[in-house]
């Protein structure tokens, strides 16, 4: 199985498929291709969400803003599971994910020759997803051009700081829904009724239509933290808060 | 065959992909993850029209503004295809459609001990989909956790009133292109050439292309249905109609 | 395998789906149904850049403003490769590029009948895309209401006049990043640093990001031709060009 991620948009994904399926007869599965636009970290916070919900895959993940410059290709073993894509970090938080508490294995993909210098999606990325996949996650490093390397592009979210009836966080994505979603651990509003965020008081609900259509809450998302939500709504716009924001929580 | 439908843009739905990709090898196929979001009635709608099409599979459905409230988890038997979902009406139409005629099995899928209460898609819905999928339609009451019920929520679109050469009725929908669905069947514009809608005269046409660009008809779309258009253009926009607006049509 | 492209947006292609899948088990795999709105051109280009990168398929491709009035449906041999849609010439410059220099054989596939006028794609296109991949690439003709046609409507894409220092040639498309893709061959700006577009003077580059964020780019892109871009913006809108218009660079 291979997923495919990316900021592309359509047909672009859609050659990087043509490219795989000469190679391999492997299940594709999109994850995403509307990726904020070569915006990596948002990137990189969602595969770090959603990878971990497949069975053992080769993730292809393409958000690329520096293609064509001398940033490397990259594959990560994590676990059962690799991912290939560019060096720039979007690969990092899913990687330490899968790989739960064990070391990731990052090999480089030599991009020498790519047919061309502004799609390494079509020319790079996929025939060496494919490769991956057809040699196994085990045997990277049999790969031709594949060399071991420990150099790579980190990219790390920020820890809250959390105490007992306040945290300072960030917010880290904005869904498709309008849902903030923060770095502070959901179970700092455990028990709470309400909690003042950036000192506005919001009710704090299981979920969205505890509170009345149009109404804000603070909520525990699917991803475990807290979120600032409206019910029916967007909460980014009601709590006035934007991917990187910092937010102060009181309970 | 499992298909998926939802109002969750993206990344969700590959989460419930990699959820239900753990349990089943079954073909996954997008049905819409774009309906118009928290609208229950939109997404009943366009299911009841797209998922006759299919050859016997299961089908997820994920339009769930109720989710995390004690709205009860729905698996319903229809022919050969069974549909997974929120009990809140969006299964019903379609369910009716797959029957043709015969009663629909409905259980309640126990969700209690999700993994989160505002996902359910993720943590209910798609490992259920997966589990009726593994054992097979016929056999959704063997499973755990699954019970027969006689209740859950009702959906039905409104009947037209339709006489000789008048007609009142509603707009049910309004697709990407535009063109304004309604509940008169097409029948009520055969052999007439003109039709008035809401008192305004438009040519009546078998299909877009037959009246200039720009110009707005009325034909009998896809559906069977007497559909609001424009060749080239927005059919919404120029007879100025919404869905859950009424409709009257002379000949 | 059989590719779908359409501009069909959602849930339509679902529909073709299920037609499809009562009739084939073949892998299904989306190219696109976010082209362009009726727009043959735009679809014709980016089909002629993606589908070659494809192994043998059946590709059924319905962007199909006349639907329903006497344009004729096809389908066309290309080398290994069958495409199946409505004859507005959508299918030409995909077809010329997958037979790689050998001719296109046409076939004319019946369409009287259809269940309805205004989506023949549902009820012609997926039906025959279904029929030529069971029958198989090579006995398209063996097919019932398939027969040899000579006529079809061709579509070419206009040839640049490129001089040593001089070119002109027109906009064909843009994509999602912004990036307006020339007819001019890449190799036009071979070993030079800047070109005039137009007249105003930008930095050519082998990729994006060799220029600051917000800078405009003259570069070739994954097609093999003159791109206009901005690193980390719109080549569209920072260079005044749609598709259609004419463009005049210089070295």
């Amino acid at each position: 199985m291979i997923t495919l991620a990316s900021d592309f948009g359509t047909p672009y994904p859609a050659a990087m498929k043509g490219v795989m399926l000469r190679r391999t007869d492997a299940r594709l599965v999109d994850v995403a291709h509307d990726f904020p636009r070569q915006d990596v970290r948002a990137a990189a916070f969602w595969l770090r969400e959603v990878l971990p919900q497949f069975p053992p895959a080769v993730h292809l993940v393409v958000v690329d803003p520096g293609v064509g410059t001398d940033r490397a290709a990259l594959a990560v073993r994590a676990g059962d599971h690799a991912l290939v894509g560019p060096d720039n970090g979007v690969l990092v938080p899913a990687a330490r994910e899968l790989a739960d508490g064990a070391g990731l294995d990052a090999f480089e993909v030599d991009d020498e020759g790519a047919a061309s210098s502004t799609f390494h999606g079509r020319d790079v990325f996929a025939p060496a997803a494919a490769r991956v996949h057809e040699v196994g996650v085990d045997a990277v490093s049999d790969l031709d051009g594949v060399a071991p390397t420990d150099e790579f592009v980190d990219l790390r979210f920020p820890d809250p700081a959390v105490g007992d009836d306040e945290a300072t966080g960030e917010i880290l994505a904005v869904d498709d829904f309008g849902n903030a979603v923060t770095n502070v651990p959901g179970g700092f509003v455990d028990g709470a009724d309400e909690a003042a965020v950036n000192g506005e008081r919001a009710p704090v609900a299981p979920s969205y239509a505890h509170v009345e259509a149009g109404q804000r809450l603070v909520t525990v998302g699917s991803h475990g933290n807290v979120e600032l939500a409206v019910n029916r709504g967007r909460g980014d716009e009601a709590f006035g808060v934007a991917p990187g924001d910092a937010v102060r929580l009181e309970t």
